[in-house]
């Protein structure tokens, strides 16, 4: 088992951050624009995504306010199926401290690597989307490949 | 032990990425601008970061012309002594692809959250560089948290 792991400082509060994280505007605002479904626990949220003709489904499985939200990957590719995400939060002066984990990889595949970098990208979409409005999610995320 | 990966595309020969990852011009242009030494095979790269009042000496142990350069940490960070870091180049069409691995943390900490994120947005310095010739070198690197 292999973990994707990141670390970002938002200068905003943890409501704000975790209202990114846990509507469906918020996360349209920063991950991707097609963004449906609901958004409560138990219940499951559509992230689709243009360029690759696909995406994800993600079961939330946990949403404490300003503290922690954990999903698990219901459908998309493979190598996705059965991992979880979670975004621990925390403050540390003016920063929401967003520590994040995509975990239960069972191969340290190309993929991942992709996939690692991509969420690095998407969490500085986050940053700019709670911190100025404005984010930069699917179709105006950064290319940072032939993989896109 | 625990990895950090990350994959990129550059649109460009895998010499010109390779020039970037084994000059000491090259890596101050994406990485840090104060970065002394000797850049041959089992010589040490001295990497300096003003902001963090600190930085990385490398080893280098391994550079093979447009596929693959191996670094060993011999100075800095506690947690960073050790370990190895490895780009893997090949050629997709137009790009050249930059595999990436940090390899051999001991502990999936905080800091190393932070030093994930971190790399995604050097390796983006690097592509941006080799592509255009210009990149977001410490000190002009790209802020993501408390921690720069």
């Amino acid at each position: 088992m292999v973990d994707i792991l990141h670390r970002i400082g938002v200068t905003a509060s943890p409501d704000d951050v975790f209202t990114a994280l846990t509507t469906i505007p918020g996360l349209a605002g920063w991950w991707t624009e097609d963004t449906t479904g609901d958004s409560a626990v138990g219940s499951v949220i559509q992230f689709r995504f243009p360029v690759a003709d696909g995406g994800f489904d993600m079961k939330v499985l946990d949403a404490q306010p300003g503290e922690v939200v954990r999903w698990e990957v219901v459908d998309g590719p493979e190598e996705w199926i059965g991992t979880q995400i979670r975004f621990d939060l925390s403050q540390a002066g003016d920063y929401t401290i967003v520590l994040f984990k995509h975990e239960g990889w069972k191969e340290p595949g190309e993929f991942m690597h992709h996939c690692s970098t991509k969420w690095a990208t998407f969490l500085m979409s986050l940053k700019k989307y709670v911190e100025t409005g404005t984010g930069d999610p699917a179709p105006h995320d950064v290319q940072i490949s032939n993989w896109h």
